[in-house]
């Protein structure tokens, strides 16, 4: 299940200096593509944001440590297992994946990122990984984003991927990329994984700020079921074969630059809301005209994250007060009750302290009965607004994660 | 559906000084018992305890300020309509309500103190509630715990009741007390609803003390579904009758009373989670040896919160993956991966960072398997425990939630 069309572009635009190779190395499932190399070209920048979870799977901690120590040259991702909660064993099976990877591409150890995703704290089947290498890079591609789209998933239900192109200076810029995720999502600094890769050419230290600031608008904007992966991560190339540079010297090609990212960042985020475990419903949740940013943001992801909201999104059913005990519970200090407004889409539900005068149930039905819905918080006390995006709690979500190691 | 056998008492003991009353108003379901008074000795000391949430119902707000301005002589409650997010029609209907209490039982109006628990933002129906009110008043008694267990629940399966007895210097002291909650479960300073009685001597100050400490080792450790209600109130009463006064002179008897009045407590809230909305599972959380109170409970809460874990304490599946996740997110500062174990009731799980060397699935699964399952997450890193009690997510809180309106 998913909510709305396929939202995958017709045409992923390729990124010159930039190819993906993908291969089948039967680590959860026989026969299924589950091992996906990158290679970037020797002139790209790098950026990478990674979970704020503690227990960091081996892969991100070493993913950070390449980062910093090297020039990045190869993405390594296999699906199926996610070499988290794995100790020491973990470490090691990751480090011997980067070694692989360098001895078949001739680079250096440092020179590979390695990226798992799939079950926490089942030991990683290193050899069937390194068995798939050699066919992973034999089909190494500019065009190999599609497959590369379906060899990163894991209980998603549909691939995931966003395309833009625009022209400055008759040059044509080309961001393109993919995420996946579906359960387990409430990213912090990163979903679970994405890649995005550009021509432009960006230097390493504002690719990281260009990263930082639209995850913050997109990724880490989003949640399915409040629980934040061991896994995430979101990294973002730029390969410069465009011939367009991306500084800070350029103000209107910089914000040119940045809305393309931010909506790129976001079509993709938001795909994976769209495909959230169990999803019937895509759910708009915006705070307006708040005192701080973490008042905003609390509010609205208490209300993304309210069970009895999430029910009543799935049953249609237009239970305004549910809405309104969450707000009053998110902890906003001297909160004026008989200031605050809040909305399903257009129609107005609560004003001074109570049902507004003008709701009608058939109103809130006619809203709650489509499937992208708008929830609107206006609490009238200062400038700060955030948006959150999010899906219902359906029965299908209780039998995906009952399911999902059997 | 509820977890285990049913715990109401056999023999609720009378407390002396305080009747019960109940009666039916027909205001959701024609027929059911929905109209509880109390009435209250004239030496009565009262306690209470309420939501924290800011939209607190109008008869939360009239409650704490009644109480706050003469000696309280009666309760009266009733079920299916919260009375909350009604504005000012709701206080009003809420004021009604207590006159004509106090014009039935001849007491000032402010004597009289009105809880309402159901639907939010709904009318009261005040005429239905008053005209069931002499019906109420007529078979006060004693004895009328039964009836009144029964006539304040709402999606509750089960009557919820303990009763403890205890004796001292030749006299008996007896503690009786009632609750209901089910959904909507995660008390901030009281449950839904809580009405304990003692016929020991207590004073004013004394009362609320002890009722804010057992709380906050009950009702305040609970949680089915993480959304704080908007009327939550737990209340204590103390009428003195056993001619047994409880002081702060007499340490001894104080801390036996306490322990007696934690133990009814504890039962009380414990029979909330049993009966929580799908409830299959009584899951105990219990953090060890953390640095700070709020480490602790807020890594209780974040597991006893997860979608993820407790989908996978439905499927009784010993996916521990997902504890440890919930602790990597659980924001403890520069926690020490390698020094914390988590425990699934004996069975170690994770140490030193992974997957503990003597752990097996058969092991694990011994424990999901049962109906009752302790989560033990030992930090070392200080001397602070916090312990809270949860219940899984079912098919049938999606169920129960998605239809509740309907």
């Amino acid at each position: 299940m998913a909510v709305g069309p396929a939202t995958f572009p017709e045409k992923m635009h390729p990124v010159a200096g930039f190819k993906l190779g993908t291969a089948s190395a039967g680590i959860k499932t026989p026969g299924r593509k589950d091992v996906v190399l990158m290679e970037l070209c020797e002139e790209a920048t790098v950026a990478g944001v990674f979970t704020l979870n503690a227990f960091c799977a081996a892969p991100v901690q070493i993913s950070k440590k390449h980062l910093d120590a090297a020039a990045t040259r190869y993405f390594i991702v296999n699906t199926g297992n996610a070499n988290a909660g794995t100790g020491e064993e973990g470490w090691n099976d990751a480090i011997t994946t980067c070694e692989e990877v360098a001895k078949l591409c001739d680079s250096g150890v440092e020179a590979v990122l390695p990226f798992s995703t799939g079950v926490i704290g089942e030991k990683l089947p290193v050899e069937k990984l390194v068995s798939a290498l050699p066919a992973a890079k034999e089909v190494l591609s500019e065009s190999g984003w599609d497959e590369a789209a379906e060899g990163i998933l894991t209980t998603d239900t549909r691939i995931k991927g966003a395309s833009r192109q625009f022209e400055y200076q008759g040059k044509v810029v080309t961001l393109t990329g993919i995420s996946k995720g579906s359960g387990m999502i409430k990213p912090n600094m990163a979903t679970m994984l994405g890649y995005v890769a550009t021509d432009a050419q960006v230097d390493a230290d504002l690719l990281k700020v260009l990263l930082t600031d639209t995850a913050n608008c997109s990724f880490n904007r989003i949640t399915v079921d409040s629980d934040t992966s061991t896994n995430d991560s979101c990294m973002l190339v730029a390969t410069g074969k465009s011939g367009v540079s991306v500084s800070a010297e350029d103000r209107s090609l910089l914000a040119l630059f940045k809305t393309e990212l931010t909506q790129l960042m976001q079509d993709l985020a938001h795909a994976i809301v769209r495909d959230g475990e169990g999803a019937t419903k895509f759910v708009t949740v915006k705070v307006e005209s708040a005192k701080t940013q973490q008042e905003a943001l609390k509010t609205a992801f208490d209300i993304a994250h309210s069970p009895l909201v999430k029910t009543a999104l799935f049953a249609s059913d237009p239970n305004w007060g549910r809405v309104l005990a969450v707000v009053g519970r998110a902890e906003i200090e001297n909160l004026d009750l008989n200031a605050l407004e809040i909305y399903l889409g257009d129609v107005c539900i609560v004003s001074k302290g109570g049902k507004d005068a003008t709701y009608t149930e058939e109103a809130g039905q006619a809203v709650m009965d489509q499937e992208q819905i708008l929830i609107r918080v206006v609490l009238n006390r200062g400038d700060v607004s955030e948006t959150v995006w999010t899906t219902d709690l359906s029965h299908d979500y209780v039998s995906i994660n009952a399911d999902y190691r059997s």
